[in-house]
């Protein structure tokens, strides 16, 4: 996988800031693989992104920075330069269900997904063998022993100790307290099985099937304080008729779950979402 | 397209209603087109519908019913026999948008909707050139002029007058009073532009371009006097993305509610559709 | 709406193309609505899509494209500049089938489709009452009393006759001469019925049937010489099951051909669509 | 999970089949959880399967078996009557692509694939670990060094020595003899990388690519002797664009493909598939 440098902004539009960058890009003669961009035309806001091969730049990283510093002033942008060879460290919160856990650590394996897993932290032991076997340490939390509020400091020291970037609830049944829901802002993603804002909270599926709908989601989004109602990345759905029983519900469920949220996470280790205030910019 | 009988039944589950109901079928000869049923477990209820040859039978249709009002009792159904030659007189509520109702015109000017549709009634003069092109009775019911009450009086007289058997909301921005909800129970089908139940009440496309969704869809429903909470027929949804405007939404949600519409009136037509408390079996 | 100009470009990769036309936007304060580019890596070649609010030009159309003329040539840039206010003229190619043809007259009717129809053409007589509906001539072409040759020369004279831009082939069921294939490459769009490369030729819904596929579907591709081998804008897919009549997988197929053929259409009289070799770059 | 019966039929249709069987049924006091029937109108045939708590039948498996052998033989049934305590013996064959079977491994490990897999059979080492973790016996056949005709030698000694009841080719890349088709005929699944009949044949991906297709898929099928022809159980397809590379259109692929091999798998293994000629009957 050749290395490449991703240069992400965002900052009031006004006419020339295409022209600029591109004029930046094309004077250190970058090679640019893929490029978007968007305004939002109500806000008047404009986004970006652009991959960039490592190898065709005259910079290293922080040359580039530095020179791209003055220009990023200029046009008052919001930006970061990621650089593809500092795999993001992406630790996993589970629970009991293992079914999107095991589908993000076959997706690392195989390397769909780029980033370091540094742990697995779970409040059920019987997952520990997922992670035994791709060789990642797992730490059990005990939530009955240790109370709600001592488990999410143990979690916290945890994340810390292992020099953790993002945070995925991998069907991690407790709610983030609010500090750290401010505190991982942004880079703590759930995924929540329908499609939000359909049945928040507690039992989606049972909520899904007492309301008699004919489609059945799951919701990848960023995790905030008001539960199930942060920036969503992405959806998925899938036909249900009235003779799917509640685990028909469950098991064609899981499979959205499972596709949404590795979307999801692939998008955001690709540095392809941007927030803005409670929804996102993709760049698929 | 040939004659057949529709028998569509729903009761108590209990050993022996298939062998009973198969049983009087053969031994009238029927040649059976179709057959469906389900049984829903947690309340115990079985739901059948059988589709039969007219011509396969010695009985003629009032004979049949008769026939069959023995085993009916026995099994304490709730049930009915239509024949598909008495087509259902289905009356259309539209407003100014058109793309439903000219989406249903002419799936019934093709065939593909089984029904006669006896009058077009709208609270906008602007759509009356359709109704005109397929020949079909219009009514303009001025909403400002007589004021919401009286306007619905003159709409229950029309329909009354018209012998409408089915209503269908196409996109009319109406909410209909209470004790015409009841009337009209089961006959009565509307189309909500969000997937339900998401976005309930007013202006969903702007509620779903403000949640930033990644799905729009449409939920084609019967009405009831609760506002978008009727049992669902039929959903459908696509995709969208942050360069989707609410125009593109709109767009991308039309198709959505024309499709969703469609099928949720066809299967009304053609009984494949039982009512079950809020929810409702479609035997596709 | 905004008058718009649109300009295409496509030319041979390399650094500093986009800062060449960024910069050259900005110098004539082009408000940029959508951009797109794309480059193809294995042919190193450039595809980029502008879209500008003509108020914000200093510039008019004339005196746009021949300041623009030297940045093309250095470039070697094949590119059009087209103007939202000259409407593109599509006829319209029908035979008996009307759900294609009514689903794009309506459509252009709610303002969906930006063009204007100048006429219709059919081989079947009994479509003119749609035609007469939306006032657009009428043109029957009698494929037996003419013979396929001396149809195909009245056809060609009648597109030439009112100025066309762009032909549509709404289920059509004639084969275009290659000759016709030839002049109108880019410039005629058909609609097939079925998933394209899956069931060439004549009746893909039979061979379906016959396959036992569970999908069925429709595509929406350029008309070329080689029958259903040109290259594809759109497709659109539906599922069937064993229970799905030859008589069903028509009816979900024609919903399949309407959202195909109307996008396809749409792209290309928005100048989204960009042919390279037998392949299109969309820019949705 | 409770016990059931599953009595699957085929046979000439003819009035009075259905109440037959069902008089049969509640004779013997069947609580029937699941019903199905279908009626191939072009070839007369008719299709049932229902599914029987065990528990609520006077008769056991072989009491049953023989007590409705008379009933069998009058309508000239093609017939079985399983038992879910029965479970199948599902052997895979795999290679390097450890995709579809990580994913087959995992939903059989939480009981969504009912089965037992008596080993895993690869012409590549590097899975064997996946085997090791869950306990599965793997034999490793080495292609090159034993030949194509003796490798397939020691696979059917293999299927034979652990009692095989279904082999799922997991995308396994060896074509199977034509005498292994016929011997596994009905009970070898095979998951091809394209939307059959498109792309049938070596490099699926690339020829879609190529071909320049908006959909990519993937297609459950029967394995028999004409390579990617045989009875189709399953497609599952996405939306692909122009910016898909070749890799992305790999990574959507294999999505398409363990559903398509999961779905179908679990439909064969709940006795929900008939085989019809080259078509199947799938009772979901």
């Amino acid at each position: 996988m050749q290395q490449t440098y991703r240069l992400i902004i965002d900052c009031p539009d006004q006419v020339g800031i295409v022209a600029a960058v591109a004029t930046f890009l094309a004077e250190h003669q970058a090679n640019i693989i893929e490029a978007s961009h968007h305004t939002d035309l109500q806000t008047g806001r404009f986004f970006m992104r652009h991959e960039i091969r490592a190898d065709s730049l005259a910079l290293d990283h922080s040359g580039f920075k530095q020179a791209f510093a003055e220009l990023a002033l200029k046009y008052q942008m919001r930006w970061q330069l990621t650089d593809s060879a500092q795999k993001q460290r992406m630790a996993i919160l589970a629970s009991h269900e293992s079914h999107c856990l095991v589908d993000l650590l076959h997706r690392h394996h195989t390397g769909e997904l780029h980033c370091d897993i540094p742990c697995i932290i779970a409040n059920h032991e019987k997952i520990a063998a997922f992670a035994e076997w791709y060789k990642i340490p797992f730490i059990y939390v005990d939530f009955k022993a240790l109370g709600k509020q001592q488990a999410f400091t143990v979690i916290q020291e945890t994340l810390a100790a292992y020099n953790t970037d993002l945070v995925v609830l991998a069907r991690f049944m407790q709610i983030l307290p609010d500090e750290m829901c401010e505190q991982w802002a942004g880079r703590a993603i759930n995924i929540h099985h329908s499609f939000l804002p359909s049945f928040v909270g507690a039992k989606p599926y049972q909520q899904a099937y007492e309301r008699g709908v004919k489609l059945i989601g799951a919701t990848c989004h960023y995790v905030t304080a008001d539960l199930d109602e942060g920036p969503i990345i992405e959806q998925d759905v899938k036909r249900i008729t009235h003779s799917d029983s509640a685990a028909d519900m469950v098991r064609k469920g899981k499979d959205c779950e499972k596709t949404a949220l590795a979307n999801g996470v692939r998008f955001h280790l690709e540095d392809r979402v941007i927030v803005h205030g409670n929804k996102t910019i993709v760049f698929e």
